[in-house]
């Protein structure tokens, strides 16, 4: 039944963050999948004509007939008026325009693209990290005259080790981290990444990478404090590569703590890290960080879609272990997230999930 | 005509690394390949009929009928009675045995093999960075009683980082340096990783691997003072992966140096790099760093190969960079170095080319 | 409740067969998995241990624990007597001495092995191909007093065109059939392939597998008459190749058969193509052959686990088409099997399934 | 010295095939790269800015500053008013227009583009099968009031059939072949295949490919009579597949003659093939078909380079063998090409150097 469902839309359907959307809103519990929007190309297509299905599985019966509406509040009012929330999983130039007019028409926009992540009234939220910068939003409708809103997810890579560093950060506080990351191949879009580039190759670079990772990782972890988030008071530093892997970002970190702390106390925190105020929500993992012992592991092919109830959404954490460098209060691991799933669409649906229960979509 | 030339042997000729010794051998201006020995299951054949030829292009013709000796000095003797020099891609096991056996007959062994690497009088070599060490020979000789002697390359890894670190430390000193590899599966040699583990995947650990690239680095970067090696005041951590790339280790660094250094005079120093002591070695690289300015490089598929007059002889570093933990005292660079050809074979050859300058070989 | 499942073994658990038929046994309505066997290497370790989990997804906790023991029925019997039915993933040497050992203590042995598979009076099995030939089992108890008995599954390769030829072959005849395969390195087993000879490239030759896919398709399309198997009487010729694909063997087809056919009529009847016999039985595919119609499917990473209940139990078949060589008689098309499930243990699985069906396991 | 060499330019410069071009006339003996075009979105750029280097090795020095001209004769003549003859690598839409401009200007066009290949007075060739079809020129120039005159250079699937079928069909008649081929990435140019599209997979349907491969089959290896291709009378049905492999198209053949043949005839007779008229081209193979013993060769990575002066203008032929179901009268074998090499630029350089000494570059 989706009678009691709420009615969302996707803009931007038809990229691969798009498709991600349409799949995991397949079947949803609370939301119904209503409307598509697409770019001008697109536009008046249905929607199984014009997208690119690159995720696992068939493409849901129900929507394969959807026509694809411009990304514009007025069409998408037209053709499904109940519409009360958007995933937006639109490219930056586009989100820049689109996402405040759907704002305004009064819809609360769930955002992938990073244009206005690190605005300082959007909430950039990873629910298990910083649910209560949620409460930004309210500074954001009365500043910009909105009755609905923009809450942005987070940069595909940065979901991993700020998952990671949330307990740390509070039982011992941080100093520095050096990040390095391997990063799949879906985390450029599509078409993204030209075969040519990376078959048999590194990439060792990403355009803009390591500026957001640093960036997003203090804002996540930053203080709320009289609606203005106080950034995180540590240093990172990232090195940003793309490796031949379709799925799943690793990313290896040196981190000097504040306080002393051993690799067993480090674990064990993450290991045990949970968010009650999230239970129940459809896509809340059981257990957001997994730890895992083998020397080996997590590795993206076999590890990234670890978590349930929605496969992809738990971090995974291995090889946590003293970093020599920073003596007693060094640690080093490797953290895997999911980039199309915890990293983006799925991390976008919690944020809903989560807004859902707090009564801001009803 | 092979008549002038050195004659040399191969021990273990047929895995990944003896046929590169073997390929780089073959027309080689100095030394005449004249034995190849082998492990007990491929003894008695044909070197044709039981290699594993991984390496690109064809076998050369003069080495498809010779036929595969005992790892054992005096069958390479009564084969050869005219070798002087045997490269050993032995597997560490055999190595442990067999190189001390050929060294106390007279013959230098330029060693591919671990085992040898970390004892005090046994020259660890990459000729750019400490050619000096090849004095320990001398030591060892002595305290050993052979009349021939053992000479080890590096650990494929660790080529890049110690060329990249000689000139910065011999100018402006090194206090930590974290390291983050993306290794070649070629590194792990034949048939080593399996297909089903490195298809769309990363493996986060390999095994022993960080603990070599630590501390040959040291040994590396030390001062020889009356026979003795005093290893680099440095500390290094690494984190080592194996990436789905067949050649070419790239090594992402944070280099914090005693001294202050802008990345501009640190990449400078680095292309500005020479040894003309080995000018004219026919495997020394013109220019033993090469330093990319594009943003996306060295990427391994296409600069693995960088160098002349040997391909895959030069370093190639990118993305030279300020650190920004560091302050100015901060570097962060990445480098990539092929793993089988300087990393090992090439590696070995321009060792032995030194110490045939030195008079060591004749 | 395992109470009332009947018992089963794996033989050879611990390989890429094995740990799918233990991933696949897991929360099965049937069968409880009572015990594991691995080869003399592995004895007496736990699973956990031992096991190359190459497959997605945790290893089951209930089987973490388990011991394994020698591959001897004797063995079995004693840790667990209550075991009626063993899966075979034995390699074909061992495999050539264990199954009729539990044959003939009274187990019905469903393997994964070839050793067997040609032999007269052994069930060469695809449930939706060729199930009245599991009849012959009752000439092979006979002939052989045994108890129990042996059935086998096919070769992973010829699993997609024998499938697809079923259908074709009753409707119209064939005549003539021209294979190509490009096959996925797990059909190679784990360790397997090395990554080095795969990386990058193509092998255009897997040993045996030509001419095992072209007697087993004959024997599994022939008709039992009088106990005896009657092999189908077309001729076909394979040409197989590795490619770097994890799972899932695409074939491509060319056919003659002996009635005119259009693309069309073969494409409904493959879509048709049912086996009211099995329905119901936990691992039979509701549609035995999908049939898709987009110009580029089916693909392996986006199709391989096609099918349900259980994913990878379906054959995908594209692109069919006219022959234009056979003119009005010929068919051309592709098809795709996931050959650790549809090709091996899922087929097995599905072979038990049909046993128990007919009363044989109780 | 460039002075004495035939000044030739590169029309669509920038893409894979057009950096391919570049490469080969860098210090290529007859002629000299003096000028470089592109699309309008490079107009103006240097070379090194706008050129997706995308082939092994450095860009070459001397063209890193050349600016990138309009594609118009005009243009190329007032910055270089010697050439005589263009490599074009122009997409398909613009050699439409622009080769026959350049052809009316009195250049002769050596096209990679398919637009004209069909075309009944267009060259279709490779000097090994038909160099004899040169002789179309004339009728060109005369039909078309053209001094100088368009030929075009094969697809690059299509290469490694038609020279391995040259020399049976002369030898023994061709009525019927089947061909499947493994193509490379680097087929589809650059940006080519995206990523996420091939990692892990096969695509088997390539837009166009198999209609291509079947009709210039038949071109190649027609008879000229009286001015007019005669196409060769067999059946050729191709399946064309894309595999995860950056260069080296392999394609495997069934194929039925007209006359009786074993493969050890067949074999020999390909591996002594050769063009004596051919000899010395700077770019001619010294073996045009090298055929292989091993049971696992030709493979692309380590057999793509194969041939020399260039590496890669040989045709790699493995696996020669009895093909069972078109009896005494059947072959099956694999050959393998370097798509971007012998089946595109390379390719085209050899008609030029064949044009060249058929005096019609002066």
């Amino acid at each position: 039944m989706t009678a009691n469902k709420i009615a969302v839309a996707v803009l931007g359907a038809t990229g691969a963050v798009g498709v991600r959307f349409v799949q995991l809103l397949s079947q949803h519990p609370l939301f119904h999948l209503a409307a598509l929007t697409a770019s001008d190309r697109s536009e008046g297509k249905r929607y199984a004509e014009a997208a690119h299905w690159v995720v696992e599985g068939e493409m849901p019966r129900e929507v394969r007939e959807l026509p694809l509406l411009p990304t514009d509040p007025e069409a998408v009012r037209r053709f499904a008026p109940e519409v009360r929330a958007v995933f937006s999983a639109l490219p930056n130039e586009s989100a820049a325009q689109a996402e405040p007019a759907f704002a305004q028409a009064g819809m609360l926009v769930f955002s992938n693209a990073s244009h206005h992540r690190m605005m300082p009234d959007v909430p950039l939220l990873i629910p298990e990290v910083n649910a209560d910068h949620l409460a930004l939003l309210h500074h954001q409708r009365r500043a910009r005259g909105w009755s609905g809103g923009i809450i942005c997810n987070t940069n595909c890579t940065v979901s991993g080790p700020a998952m990671a560093l949330r307990p740390l950060y509070d039982a011992f506080g941080i100093r520095r981290v050096f990040c390095v990351s391997l990063q799949a191949i879906s985390g450029a879009g599509y078409p993204g990444v030209p075969a040519l580039d990376i078959t048999d190759n590194v990439l060792p670079f990403i355009k803009n990478e390591e500026e957001k990772l640093e960036a997003e990782a203090r804002k996540l972890l930053g203080r709320l404090e009289n609606g203005v988030v106080r950034e995180a008071d540590f240093g990172l530093s990232a090195h940003c590569n793309r490796v031949p892997v379709a799925d799943g970002h690793l990313v290896t970190m040196s981190v000097e703590t504040a306080q002393p702390v051993t690799p067993e106390e480090a674990a064990q925190l993450m290991r045990t890290f949970c968010r009650p105020e999230l239970a129940g929500l459809p896509t809340a993992p059981e257990q957001p960080i997994i730890v895992r012992e083998e020397a080996d592991r997590p590795q993206p092919r076999r590890d990234r879609l670890s978590g349930a109830p929605v496969g992809g959404m738990s971090v995974v954490v291995g090889r946590v272990r003293r970093e020599p460098l920073f003596g007693e209060r060094g640690l080093k691991f490797v953290t895997l997230a999911h980039n199309t799933i915890r990293g983006a669409a799925g991390g976008s649906m919690l944020n809903a999930e989560l807004a859902w229960r707090a009564g801001l979509i009803s």
